[in-house]
């Protein structure tokens, strides 16, 4: 009998290394002998990476915060069917560069949509799909901040360039997930040095590696 | 004080003259001294119009049903967004050409997503917008298949491509919602001349005219 496959996703704010992390312990668990997928929302299929592209250029005005929730969910539907369902099917693991998550706290902040809203679409598109672990990465804001700054020079993306109260609302978010839902989601104190981050992602994903 | 704006929706298979009627009924209620919007969906402002170009061309498998309605219902809250309740805000009536009726006859008959599940996603996009009056125009299979063979040249789109049990199967739910919202829904024979077909529109929307 073939192992179950696992889903992880990781999160957090632009520039608090999520993107570096998927990718070390993604080598971790290659190391280990499992089959390891690495992607990312929004995107990760061909499909979906068309819809990235209408959601993260031009300007902060071109979509509602409705339409913008929709367009994620959308995107996020054709993943999970693509993609992330069919490796789990076969035991194998995937891990996100941000998930749902990142749609609760990104687009409920405005107070247009509830998290209910945002639940309720992914139910339709997604059939209501949860990582069975998710870290949040957390770091102080100035560092995250000037990580940011420095790795985008300054251009940032279409929900990037959002301002700081902004993105201090949607951390506050993620931190609350990890409150709520302590069995799925997992603060992480990510302002070390990046090895010391990936051993405790590892360190707390040992009951799934069985 | 203004008269309210109203809302009208044309919906029907491919051929059954949608179109042409809009742009009928839409000449009449000018002449009359009303302004009239003339749109369609997918689409109707130039960021649905982005969405309405994924979602019509390629393949028929290029997005599954759930991808597929939540690109509808995304193009839909922005044309609701950014036309049709300005508009109606202003006093003035917009004529589309299709709207959530077409979500919910296309995008249901594979049996994948419900009827709820389409006026779930509405109701966060769209915040629920119905039209005043949504007309059904009715004619015979083999006329319909005619005529949009005829205008399409064989040429059809993703979805006007799917094969005619399916279209079938969309037409016998226009006539179900005709059956079971009858205050809004109304089946409107139109396989006689077209002129014909406008003066019972017309006829029709004598309530909403005042």
């Amino acid at each position: 009998m073939t192992a179950p496959g696992r889903f992880i996703s990781l999160e957090g704010g632009e520039g608090t290394g999520k993107s570096t992390q998927a990718r070390a312990v993604g080598q971790a668990l290659e190391s280990r002998g499992l089959t390891v997928h690495l992607t990312r929302e929004p995107g990760g299929t061909p499909g979906a990476e068309t819809i990235r592209e209408l959601l993260l250029t031009g300007h902060d005005e071109k979509w509602n915060m409705r339409t913008e929730a929709l367009l994620f969910a959308a995107a996020r539907a054709e993943h999970c069917d693509s993609l992330i369902r069919p490796a789990l099917e076969k035991g194998e693991w995937v891990i996100s560069d941000r998930f749902l998550d990142s749609s609760r706290a990104y687009q409920s902040v405005s107070g247009e949509l509830t998290d209910a809203d945002i639940l309720a679409i992914h139910d339709v598109g997604s059939r209501g799909l949860l990582p069975d672990r998710t870290f949040v990465l957390d770091i102080p804001e100035e560092v995250a901040s000037r990580r940011a700054h420095a790795r985008d020079r300054g251009e940032s993306d279409r929900i990037g360039g959002r301002d700081s109260g902004y993105h201090r609302q949607v951390m506050e978010k993620f931190r609350q997930y990890a409150a709520d839902e302590p069995g799925r989601v997992r603060l992480i104190e990510a302002s070390g040095l990046p090895e010391d981050v990936t051993a405790s992602i590892l360190e707390d994903l040992s009951d799934l590696l069985g």
